[in-house]
């Protein structure tokens, strides 16, 4: 079905503003729109309102980049977390995926993003910097660095790891082994050997 | 992953608003909401204004009831199309459908729903009194009745033929019958029997 042409221009914009979202195309934004349309005036206002104001007046914590209502985040506002170890992350999902893992106490640092010469993405564009000044300034003892697993996180945690390699800070990543439930049948070779040449002492595998 | 601790009230609103629209979850909320985070303050602000905008600026044409900017809608206002004939049908949406087929160069009528006893939707909530007005009080000659064939389609369309009978006006309805492209063997038996009772001079079945 042809739905371009539209009754309204003003159902003709909404359309088209929604189908700009990823994973939207024009029929389901044509969906969306029409259910907006069906709805109070009053509840519509306040979704569109709730998009303005999220863009306009978020903030990126001065301390982490985490995003944050306020200047100084949640987290590196809360006084009963272990300031002393910063968990490096890519991005702001990845701070709500360690979180819920519920296993870390310490401080985030968001990079923003890693290290892709391919996407024009160089150290100096991301929260790089900024990471060297904490650990300096901060009475810091452990820097953790959980980025992907891929070349780009690879090349990424390597600048960071010559960066601090000299200050008196201990760094660390992620491990890499075999996925929780994961047959290995069905585990990829470099994960496999990987984890083969890091094992652990078996005792340790026995917390959850 | 339970994504439900947000960094920001602001995202958690944003996320919360989002997935209140049909067929999106929490996940692909706050996968939208990133999306926008990631945008220029400019566009995503323009992007809130046309949903806020939509629902307060858009008419409904005070002919036939199909969305609009103006008071009267294009269709309505467009001197080309045929004035004596009436397309009725259940929403906006299959304005456009119909429109797409390029097909009808009449004008509509859209009820705003069928009847359904069921959903508390009767006769009065519907714009079947403003379609016996306008039979009444313009030119027309025929009205097409393009409801679903389903049984509240199937209500609907009685009671506007009731309504409408006594008035010196053709009333017929959409053509039922095996879809354009359909196996006979994959057609259901009521749809195929109504199709041979209604079966149609060989001539007229060789246009497109």
């Amino acid at each position: 079905m042809n739905i371009d042409k539209y009754p309204s221009k003003l159902l003709e914009n909404a359309v088209n503003e929604f189908s700009k979202l990823p994973g939207i195309g024009r029929k389901s934004a044509l969906r969306l729109v029409l259910h907006l349309l069906r709805q109070d005036v009053g509840p519509v206002t306040y979704f569109g309102n709730s998009i303005i104001q999220l863009r306009n007046n978020i903030k990126h914590c001065k301390i982490c980049h985490n995003i944050s209502d306020t200047e100084i985040c949640r987290i590196c506002n809360n006084a009963s977390r272990n300031r002393s170890v910063i968990c490096v992350v890519e991005n702001i999902r990845d701070v709500m995926s360690v979180e819920n893992t519920q296993q870390f106490n310490g401080l985030y640092h968001v990079l923003g993003g890693i290290i892709s010469p391919m996407d024009g993405i160089g150290p100096s564009e991301l929260e790089i910097e900024s990471l060297v000044n904490r650990v300096e300034k901060e009475d810091i003892t452990e820097v953790i660095l959980a980025l992907s697993t891929t070349m780009e996180g690879d090349t990424t945690n390597f600048y960071i790891y010559r960066k601090l390699k000299d200050k008196e800070v201990k760094i660390s990543t992620l491990a890499r082994g075999v996925s929780v439930g994961d047959e290995l049948e069905y585990t990829d070779e470099i994960t496999l050997g990987r984890s083969l040449a890091n094992r652990i002492p078996y005792e340790s595998s026995m917390g959850k």
